[in-house]
This record gives C-alpha cells, sequence and structure tokens, in this order.
C-alpha cells in the first residue's frame, strides 16, 4: 500500500509549483508523484451538486419535440396490423411512425450476426419496439402511443432459460434455442485431478438475472442540420455510439455528431447506441425538429440490458494441505431474446483465479422470450464468484482450514487461462488477502462470532465474518486512445479527451496527470471530453479500462506538451533541455536556479500562442498479462427467526495498480461493493415464468436495489498499490469492475458463517433465507 | 485571372476521387487545383437558410435572466447619484448593479494605456455606461433601467472634432484634447517634388462617421459554473474575447471558455469584448444565473464602435506625362472619447499606392464627446482613398489624361512605405486595372457618356462613368494559427480550427483546402470552430488575413494527415511514400495502380481509430511586402434637378492572391462594394453638434444604410489571380477590406464625370448635391 497516499491533498502545496520529479520519459511510471495518488475531490465537483451540469437528458432544444416507443406487451407474438390512424389525428403529434413509415426500413444489428428491423414484426421479448411517434409534449406522446391500435398474433413463449432446449419449448431461431455451439475449455485432467484430491465437494449455483437501473434513464435528443446529424446521448462511449448510428444509417462517420458531456451512470447497458437512439434520429428526420427520447424507467427495465441469469455447477478437488486438483464448471445462461453472451466470462475465476493444474468448463447459452442482455458492471465474473468462493468457503470448512489460508495456499504467478501462460506484470492478491484479513481483524472477528454464536438474548441474532477474492479478466488497458493536451497564452491547461466520465472520477484523475507532469492545478484545468466533434477517439468507458487506457495517452500529451515547452525553453536561455524543470509556472535550471524563464514567456509559446501535445496510447507489454486483484471481508448479523440480514461492515482490499486518487479510489470501491450486496441481498428479475412471460417487477418499487439502509456504514477501502512498473505509463490498473466482483459471495459466506446454512442462489432474501432455516429444521427433525 | 476556376463545380468529380497533384509541400502553393477555386456554395448553407443555425443571440439557457445596460443620455457628465431602491423593488428584477456593487469595481481597458471603470462616475460620451440590471424578462430588465434615479451633472462637450483643439474647448483629458504626438511621416522632398511638378493641385476632402450596423447586434450570453466562465459572443475573434474578459477578471485562460460558431455579421467592432461582455459576466456572477446581454440597436450606434470621420487636405504634384512628383497629406480625425485610432492608416495609399518619390503627411487625432471608434472594413483606407483617388481623377482631367492611364503611369513594385522598401511579392495592380478597364468597356463607356451629356429629353439624367484603385496595409496573413484536420476510422474529416467565420465562407474556404489535400467532399466534413474550449488557436477573424493567415495552418495539418497515411500505407504495401497517392478513398500506387490499400485500411488509422494532423501557421517570407490591390469602375446616372444617383453598373478589378472559392470571393467583392456605396451616399452619424451633442439619427431608420434600390443589378467581379508563390502556401491575400476601400471614391468620379461637380465631403446625397448645383449655378451666374 501506498502509505504516502492518504496525507491530505493541499492546494498550498500545488501553487507553490510542486511538480513531478519523473523524467520525460512516456512509457516509464512515475518514481514518484506529488498530484497523483492524493484524495482530491472531484474537478466538477461543483457543477454536480449545484445543479449547473447539463445531462444529456437536461438538453432542451428550441421546437424539439418529445419521442415515445410502442413496446410490445407480449414476450412472442407477430405484429399482424398496426392502425395509426387515431393516433395521428391527436393535437401536437407530429410522426406516428412504423415499420412501414418511410425511411424506417432499417436493420438494428443486436451483434455482427444478428440484426431485427427497428420495427420488426415478429417480436422476440415483452418491449420490442412495434411504434414510435413524435409530438409537442411527452403527455401528447404518450396518448398517440395509447391511441395506437395493434393487433398481435400471441405466440407460444419460453421464459424459463432451464427450459429454453427442451425440445416441446417454442423457438426463438429456426435452428433452435441454442446459441452458438456451447462453450468448452479444458486444461489438464480433471478426472486425474479429482482422483489426486483429499476432498472432492460439487454444488449447483444460481445468480438472478440483474437489471443496469442506472440513475439517469437511456435516451438521447437528435437534432438534424440538413444532412448533419448531432445526438446528445446519455452513453459510455460517444464514438461507439457514433460508429452505431453511422453504420445503421448509412452515413459517414463525420456527419454524425455525439455528444456525452455529463451522464448519469452506466454499467454496461450505456456502451452503445440503442434501437431508441435510432428511431430518435429517424422520427427527427422525418419531423425536421429535433426530438427528445429518454425511455420510461418501466421501459429501462424491459429493453436495454440486464445481467444474464446463471445456473451453475461446480466441482472441486482439493488435498489436504489446500492445494487444488480440480475444478469442473457447468453454467447455463440466456442473453434473453438476442445473442447477446448469456454465458460471457461466467468461467473467468475458475480458470484463472486460483493455481490449479485441472479445469474443465462447459457454458451453453440459450435464447428465451425476455429483454436483450448487455455487459453489466464485470460481466459473467460476480456469477462465476458467487459458485467459486462458496465453494472455496466449504472446501476450507471441510479442511478445517482458514479460509484466508486456503486462498494464499494457491496464489497464481501466471495467467494459466491464456496462452502461453503469461506472467501478471504484478499480483496484488497474496497483499489484499494478507493486507485485507490484518486490517480487518479477521482471525478475532471469525473468532468472536464463533464465540458468541448461541449466546444469551442475542441468540436470534447471529453473526458471521465471511471473505471472498476475485480477479478480473483484464485491467491494463489497451489502445487506442488519442488525447490532446493545450496550453493557453497564459500557462493555463487545457485537456480534450473522447473518453465519457461515467461519475467514477475520469475527469479529475486525468486533470491530476497532467497537472502532475505540467505543475498546475488540477482544479484549473479545462477539460472538453465526450463529444466525437472535438475530441480525437477513445473507446467507451468500460471493462474498468478507461484510466488505464486513457491516463497514458493524457500523460503522453502533457509530456509532449513539456517537452516542447522545456526545449524551446533551453534555446531561449541558452541550456540543455534535460537541465530544465517546471517549477511554480517557470522554466528553471535544475545546475543554477537563477537561469530561468517564465512558461508565459517561453518562445514556443509566444510564437503560437499555444502548444499543442498529441498523446496517443502505446501498445501494452507483450507476453504479459494485466489484472487486478481484490480480496473483500463482510460482517453481518442474521436475524435468524426473520431471516433478515445487518451488514456490519465490509472491507475490500483491492489490487488495480497505482492509485491515482485516493478519494475517487475509494468511491469506486464502495460502489462496487454496494452493488455486489444488490446480486448477493436484494436484486432479482422475476418473470411470470408459468403464465405471461413477462416481468412482474420492472419498477423501481417492486425491483430491490439496496438502500442506505441495505449498506454497512461501516466500509473500509485498502488499496494495495503493487507499484506496477510493467503495465503501462502510469501503473494503474482496472479499478470499477473488480471491485463488485467477490462481494456477494464473501456476504453469502458471512451469513454461513453465522447460520452454518449455504445460500447457493441468489438473492438472499429473507423469505429464501427462512426457507432455508425451515428446511434445516425438517431434516433435522 | 485563372481561367480554370470559372468552371462549374461538379461533386460528381469529386466523388470520383479527383485530389491534388500537389507534392506534399507544407510552404510551396498548389500549382495545380481541383477543388480550390471552384464556386462552391457554403458548406453551412443549409444551416443559414434554414434558421437551424444557432448564433450566440439564439442561445437561451435554462433559468437564464436578461441583462440591460442603463447608458449617460449627455455627452458629458459626471454621476452624482445613483438611486436603485425603486428599481430593485420591481417585480422580477434580480440585479440591480452599479459602480459600488460589491465585484463590479474593475476597470475596462480601451486600450493598453486608458481605461474607464465598468460603471465610471465620470461619463465621456452618450451611452457610456452607469448601471446594469438583470430580470426575468426583457421588459423588467428595461422597466427596472427607467426606475434607476441618477442625478447627473452635466458638463459642457464637445463633438465637432474641427474645434476640439480650440482653447476654449471643453476638455476630455487633462493634458487636453490632442491624443498622443501628431503621426508624421515624410520620405524624399515635398518642395523639391511640387517644384519639379508641371501641374500642381490642392483640395480639402472630408467623410463623415459611419456606424457599423451589423445585421446581429453585439452581445453575449455569460454563464458561470463554479469558477468556470463559459460566454457565447456575437464576436469575431473568440480568443480575443476569452483574453479581454480574463484579463479584466484576473481570471486564468483556462477558466474562462467563448463559443462563437456563427455569428451575424463584424466588420471591426467586434474583433474583442465589449463593456457589455464583462457586465454580463458579472451580472450572472452575482446573479447565480446565466445572463443575456445582447444590446438594443440604439445603443450599438452609441457605444460600440464607428469609422471616425476624418477631414482631409491633399496637395500632390505631376509631371505632363503623368508621373507623380509629391503628395502632401494633412488629416485630423477622431476615435471620440477613448484612444482608438481617430487618424489610423488613413495616408496609407498616400504612402503606398503610387511610385512617388516625395511625400509627407502629418496627422493629427483628437478626442471628442463621442462614442469610442473601433476598426472599420480596411481602417482609414476608404477614407485617405476618398482624397486621393478624387485628386488622381482632378490631375488626370486637368493633364487632359484618362485615369487609368495615370494610374497606370505610377505602378509600384516595391512598398516604398516600409522600411527597406521590400519588394511585393505578387502586385496585380497594373492587371486590376488594365483587365478591369477591358472588362467594363472604359473606354467607349466613357466616351459614350460624354457623348450623351446634353442630350434632348434626358437632359436631366446626366450619365457618367468613373473608377479608383487601391491598396490594402496588409494581405498575407501572419502566424499564429494552429489547425487539426482528423481522419476518422471511415475516411472521413473532422477539421478544427479556432477562427471564427463572419459568414464570408471561411469554413467553407478551410474545408475546400482540406479537401483537396485528402480526396473527399468539402461538404462531407466536420468543422469545429470558434470555441476557446474545443479548439486550439486562432487571431480573431479581420484585417482581411482569416483566409491568408488560416489556410496555410489547415494545409499544413491536412498534408501532416495525408503524409502519416502515405508513410504507414507505404509500410503496409512494402512501397516508397513518394510513390502514394490518394485515390477515390484508397491510397493507390503512381508506378503501379494495382498496388493500393483502403485509406480505412491503413495500419494508422486502424491503429489509432483517428489520424490527427496539427498544422502551424509558418512565418512570413522575411523581406517582402504581401498586399493586396484592386480597381473599381462605376457608371452612375445622376438626375441634375433632383440630386439623385442611379448607379448603373460596377465593376470590381481584385488582387487578393489565389481565388480560393470563386463564389465566396464574388459574395466578399460585392459586399465590400456595397459597404463602400454607404461611405459614398447614404452613411453619416449626425450629432447635434451646436447644442445638445447628441446624436440624432441613431437607429435604422434615420441611420441609411444603402438599401437593395442603391446598389447597382449589374455587378462585376474580375479576380486577378497573379499565382502568388511567395506569399504563403495557399498563395491566398487578403479579401475582405480592400474591396470596399476604392467603391466611394470611383462612385464620387463617375458623378463629377456625370455633372463636372466634385464631390468631396462624403456622403453624396441628393441634398448636398442640389446645393453644390446651386453654388456652380450662382458662380456662373
Amino acid at each position: 500500500m501506498n502509505k504516502s497516499n492518504t496525507g491530505l491533498y493541499s492546494l498550498a502545496g500545488l501553487a507553490a509549483g510542486q511538480t513531478s520529479e519523473a523524467k520525460a520519459d512516456e512509457t516509464r511510471p512515475w518514481e514518484k508523484t506529488t498530484v497523483v495518488g492524493r484524495p482530491i475531490p472531484r474537478v466538477d465537483a461543483y457543477e454536480r451538486v449545484s445543479g449547473s451540469a447539463e445531462y444529456p437528458s437536461d438538453v432542451s432544444l428550441p421546437k424539439m419535440l418529445y419521442g415515445a416507443i410502442l413496446r410490445c406487451p407480449h414476450p412472442h407474438a407477430r405484429v399482424k396490423s398496426v392502425d395509426t390512424s387515431q393516433a395521428e389525428k391527436l393535437p401536437g403529434v407530429h410522426i406516428v411512425a412504423t415499420g412501414t413509415t418511410p425511411g424506417f426500413d432499417v436493420r438494428w444489428y443486436y451483434s455482427r450476426d444478428s440484426y431485427s428491423k427497428i420495427f420488426d414484426p415478429l417480436c422476440l421479448f415483452e418491449g420490442d419496439e412495434v411504434a414510435g411517434v413524435a409530438a409537442e409534449t411527452p403527455y401528447q406522446a404518450s396518448d398517440a402511443l395509447r391511441a395506437i391500435k395493434v393487433e398481435y398474433e400471441v405466440l407460444p413463449a419460453v421464459s424459463d432459460e432451464q427450459k429454453a432446449l427442451d425440445p416441446q419449448a417454442p423457438k426463438l431461431r429456426e435452428k433452435g434455442n441454442r446459441v452458438g455451439e456451447v462453450e468448452k475449455y479444458s486444461r489438464g485432467d480433471v478426472e486425474k485431478g479429482f482422483a489426486e484430491a483429499d476432498v472432492v465437494l460439487e454444488q449447483t449455483y444460481s445468480t438472478a438475472c440483474e437489471i443496469h437501473t442506472t440513475l439517469e434513464r437511456h435516451g438521447c435528443v437528435a437534432n438534424w442540420e440538413g444532412d448533419s446529424l448531432t445526438i446528445w446521448e446519455s452513453t459510455q462511449g460517444v464514438y461507439g455510439v457514433q460508429g452505431g448510428v453511422a453504420r445503421t444509417l448509412g452515413m459517414p462517420l463525420s456527419k454524425v455528431r455525439v455528444i456525452g458531456k455529463y451522464m448519469g451512470g452506466g454499467f454496461g447497458s450505456k456502451l452503445d447506441a440503442g434501437k431508441y437512439t435510432v428511431i430518435a434520429a429517424l422520427l427527427a428526420k422525418r419531423a425536421g425538429r429535433p426530438v427528445r427520447m429518454f425511455l420510461p424507467r418501466e421501459d429501462t427495465y424491459l429493453a436495454v440490458g440486464n445481467r444474464p441469469p446463471a445456473h451453475m455447477k461446480l466441482k472441486a478437488g482439493v488435498k489436504k494441505d489446500g492445494t487444488l486438483t480440480a475444478l469442473e464448471f457447468y453454467c447455463l445462461g440466456t442473453g434473453g431474446a438476442h445473442p447477446a453472451g448469456g454465458t460471457s466470462l461466467n468461467d473467468n475465476l475458475v480458470r484463472d483465479l486460483y493455481t490449479c493444474p485441472n479445469v474443465r468448463s462447459e457454458m451453453t447459452d440459450v435464447f428465451i422470450n425476455a429483454g436483450p442482455a448487455r455487459p453489466m458492471r464485470a460481466p459473467g465474473h460476480p456469477q462465476g464468484a458467487w459458485a467459486l468462493e462458496q465453494m472455496m468457503d466449504a472446501l476450507a470448512a471441510k479442511l478445517g482450514m482458514d479460509p484466508v489460508a486456503l486462498r494464499l495456499k494457491n496464489i497464481p504467478t501466471v495467467s494459466q487461462a491464456q496462452p502461453g501462460n503469461p506472467p501478471y506484470t504484478s499480483t496484488g492478491l497474496r497483499e489484499c488477502l494478507e493486507e485485507g484479513a490484518r486490517t480487518f481483524g479477521w482471525d478475532e472477528a471469525r473468532k468472536k462470532a464463533e464465540d458468541r454464536h448461541g449466546e444469551g438474548q442475542e441468540a436470534d441474532i447471529r453473526r458471521g465474518v465471511g471473505m471472498a477474492s476475485a480477479l478480473w479478466v483484464v485491467g491494463g488497458g489497451w489502445p487506442p486512445a488519442t488525447v490532446i493536451v493545450r496550453l493557453f497564452a497564459d500557462g493555463s491547461v487545457n485537456l480534450n479527451m473522447g473518453a465519457s466520465d461515467l461519475g467514477t472520477g475520469t475527469k479529475t484523475v486525468m486533470a491530476m496527470v497532467v497537472a502532475e507532469e505540467l505543475g498546475v492545478d488540477p482544479n484549473s484545468i479545462q477539460i472538453e471530453h465526450a463529444d466525437t466533434g472535438t475530441t480525437q477517439f477513445a473507446s467507451p468507458s468500460g471493462g474498468s479500462k478507461t484510466v488505464p487506457t486513457e491516463s497514458p495517452a493524457v500523460r503522453a500529451a502533457a509530456l509532449s506538451v513539456k517537452k516542447q515547452l522545456l526545449e524551446s525553453a533551453a534555446q531561449d536561455l541558452k541550456l540543455a533541455a534535460d537541465d530544465l524543470e517546471i517549477q511554480n509556472g517557470e522554466i528553471v535550471s535544475r545546475s543554477d536556479p537563477a537561469k530561468k524563464k517564465k512558461i508565459t514567456d517561453v518562445s514556443a509559446l509566444r510564437r503560437n500562442a499555444v502548444v499543442v501535445g498529441v498523446g496517443y496510447r502505446g501498445p501494452n507489454p507483450p507476453n504479459r498479462s494485466i489484472n487486478p486483484f481484490a480480496a473483500q471481508f463482510c460482517e453481518v448479523e442474521v436475524n435468524v427467526k426473520t431471516g433478515e440480514i445487518r451488514i456490519v461492515r465490509f472491507l475490500a482490499a483491492q489490487d488495480s495498480g497505482r492509485v491515482m486518487n485516493r478519494l475517487t479510489y475509494q468511491n469506486q470501491v464502495f460502489g462496487g461493493v454496494v452493488m455486489g450486496i444488490g446480486l448477493g441481498m436484494t436484486e432479482e428479475r422475476i418473470l411470470d415464468k408459468e403464465q405471461t412471460g413477462k416481468m412482474l417487477n420492472a419498477n423501481w418499487h417492486d425491483y430491490k436495489i439496496p438502500t442506505a439502509l441495505d449498506v454497512p456504514a461501516d466500509m473500509t477501502c485498502v488499496p494495495i498499490d503493487p507499484h506496477d512498473t510493467e503495465a503501462n505509463s502510469t501503473g494503474a490498473k482496472g479499478l470499477g469492475e473488480p471491485a463488485t466482483i467477490p462481494a456477494a459471495a464473501a456476504l453469502a459466506n458471512a451469513v454461513y458463517h453465522a447460520t452454518g446454512v449455504r445460500v447457493v442462489d441468489s438473492p438472499i432474501s429473507p423469505m429464501r433465507l427462512m426457507r432455508l432455516f425451515a428446511d434445516r429444521s425438517k431434516k433435522e427433525s
């Protein structure tokens, strides 16, 4: 852990011109920093809390119309006819568009090989798009939707993924409901491994389908000027939206401008454009007016993505000393009605988290009549962790070993799942486990909880302590990223980057990277970002790759500015450039501090009134694996009379490479833990599988996300900085997703520790827990 | 003239992939072009005519307040007290600010050495700022202005510049009313020159004060987010406004973002911020709400600039053969109440338009109690041309020489006024005169007009033909300018430049420069411009320097993209980069056209998903003078019974270097001629010099700008392309201003030719003309 990162950040220090001592080396990470690593509040904090920040859903254009989408109410149906005549007569209604409206005969590609029409006559899920309207007010738009008469032929539907492959199940595709081939992985010889094991356990697990429920709903405002389209979209990646819309509408990228700026949360379901984006654009084109299309909350439950449910079976073998000998994993999942990675990455932890010579996995993805999945914070990993990390806990119990010790026994040094088994640039898993356990007081807490079991008056409240580990499949970021840093004539700085800030603090971290090199206050840096018309290029902010992808490009751009400045000052001062450094707005000679020049007087800046530095993201180091690691520790109280769980405290030890900003780092980790608690304890898409196939809790009242009362007041973040000198030029690895992976499993293990009941199906709701208590009583009696 | 530039532009040709054959040389102009030079309609034509273009005065922000400024009604007064209590009580009024309001004690610098406070208690002109308000509606704001009670001590004022130096004149400054020292210039020996002359004439001339009267009024919308200020301003230069506001408010440039984009006309009075900009920013800060501050039309007459009036005396000597021997010039002018270049550049044509060994000039600038001047389209030059070009006409008449022949006799090859007499990179004056006269049919028209004088029934309508020449003081542009051209992943293009497009077609011309190099349709290029937050740097669009300054930077940026593409393709194809060229979206080998690669497949583009080219404006060639030249020809009919003038036709021959776009070139020239007609025939600020000192025609009804009926239907533009290979890498020289310089003088010479009356004071109104006819009759009788 980088102890120096815990000091309070002082603006006075910066104002006094403290600058990095790192040499201008674009590939090597800093040895020492003065800005990066500190806990600096967000540079856009004022805008966010004052309400002056303009989110895409705040955009209001003159003459803007309100768009709305009519969605199929059935999980599977054929549209026989659409009568728009009444809707078109309503006041304020400008456009009522169906699949036959000119311009709307467009294909929307859910994946490279799979598309449906914008308004497809065959509806494959509840929420599939049937028609669109644009009207003067949102009320007129929704009245118009109600006035459209659609005749559906309701088709039999399959809503239960475990029944999708039954021969009599209704089929979504001619070929059947299996998505592609069964995904198989194997190394070593699992049979041999199980034979060598002293203990072999086998268990089924399942996780429920989760919904993204971003605070800002999905949508955009679309506006045409001649043949040029501008879209303000709540998105994780403006370039992804630009590409998707351009491809769909057959336009050059230069004619599609996408502006993101602020956005109210994205966990993977806003990585790309949605059908709603294209519908908004087509309505706007036809109306000759801007169209605002933000989906109702209910629609976001049905149609814009989810974390696929997983049905898993895991068999594990282990020697008495804790050495893993074999892992065998089966998984069935569904991405819903379109190929959307129903089992994507579910087996990654089984493959790679622990040293294990013999591993086999098989994953089966099926179609069902439900909304398509989209990546959700660490796709597949929390599901896999739910199985593997509960299994590790069970193995430890069976062996009579400490769960932390069992994991320490199997720490990997290379990625076993990658071809050639590349070594990790850094592996902080051991430190996460050790430093995490020490800080948490693991041993004492376990013992104290066990000692208290069955105590007097509080007998109904059982205390338990559990933990789990994780790695995330990627983490070092990757090219391309292109960034521009610009010095104004007075020495102040503008940062231009394509990446979106999902609310995680990307802008702040990048400003700190610039500040580190150029010796300016990060709060003084002007930032232009997330606009395809004004920035260079960035891939979507997702995959925990934003900081490790963008920060090296930002640093390279800042270093380019610094290099130009120092070289020009060297000419001006007749000194060597490497004798010069930036101090407090001046270029000063290291050897003779009397020799100096104001930045604003350096010829390079005076000549052009600006110094422009373009920075590119270099390639990752060859034959290396770059992964973040995590270990989380959880203490709970379970009321065995009500099944209620109170999470007493949570500690997350995280190796995500360099800690860029101690404050936003912690916020990311806490946010990840909270989402993990949601998976573990509260969240579940409920489909009416037996009858209508419809979603029963498509709203924020019935679909439970953790509230402040579900989250422990006592949360601790323990950053493990492995001083990674290989990953990239800033040393940062991914943070956003790994923090959410082990949380639900740690919670389940704590519940087991408290109650002796193993909850293998998520979420651990009071009702489910009480049912399991009852089952146990029956068994015991 | 570049004959190849007159062909109709064909998009089909571009689509077929015609590209420049110019070699990738960043400093040498193209030898041959396929896009540049054609008559291409503006790339933003749709937005402009459809109304979808958002001008700064269209900007409307949520919770925006309306600002208004209380202005002193007296030309000279001291504010004794301001009572805002009633105004503050009015509904909807948020702020009533005076000089004592916290935050408003700020100095506004009219020039480096001269400032007044934002609300200065000493008012020096009618329209000086006294207080400001911000209210919910514009009506509430103007009600609030009326409710402010101001007690003024009215001071004696001087409104007549010719009386400003009288000892008893009221003084605007302690030192007196003279602005700085008398500006003196001399070369050779004028006494000797006059002694050598065969003919010597001396004459006084004057031009009236003109107002800019831009279609979009002056103003901005100002909005704060925390300590960051964003200003949407109708401006010719966003970086100028940014600098002015940052300096005034003591902010770093990175905290002031200025956005221009569209703007509704600027002729010099929008080169920088105005006091209104700062007042808007301060009101917005105090209100915590955005403030819109666009001035009422009347205020723009009083307070935001004008073309200073000029009182000139010119003495000229010439030999019988037409050789000029001496010129002596005296000028008195005023920039109003603040030092604003009251005589700036008035003598430049006398110094430099014709070869003349002996020249002397003296120019006296004075303060008067009137609104400060600001540069107006070719500052000083139309005034000087009014004198010099009428004098040349008079000399020709006296010598019995043709006016064109007299000018051809005195064509310069070097700048005589510049130190070292640097040669011109190109001098198109001879071609302007010869090609202009030939195309106009000068000889025939003069003869025909003279033959008709005194003809039968039409005796009251006299026809006359006149001409005049010009040069403009600068013309080659100059650094700095920094531009970025960016290739999207699909090969389409984004152009990022800081410069404003005043409506002259800058965006279109720059898109053509990119298209020339990269072989794309100029209409497909996305343009980001005039925003200090997203572009690099540009000086204000003024001085006719925008195209010659920016276009070489744009070309350099495009060439940088081209170079990166060709070099990467050369590696990909294992060919030499100079064997490759861009054709129709592909990189093709010249030697073996079968060897080729799609642009979108070139590694450099695939690697980064973008290719970024940064282009800088290089320095001008040393020891060279770069100037545009012009000659204009005018035919009029004068009704000698009413004094009405009908301009029958106008021809403008223009050497502004390379013709970048035949269509926008012509538009610029016609616009320049129309403004010259305004100076010559209709425009005049009328001050009540004898009594109140107030302006009597501060509105569009009483101040006459030329209407469609005042402008000839028959206008011809004759571009003279001198194939300038030295000026810069595009060969363009300035165009906007030179086109307006000789027009008024050509008109006056045509009126003289028609009537025999020399109108030496502008404007040539019917009343003035009738008075002169009456004077002549008196003299003759």
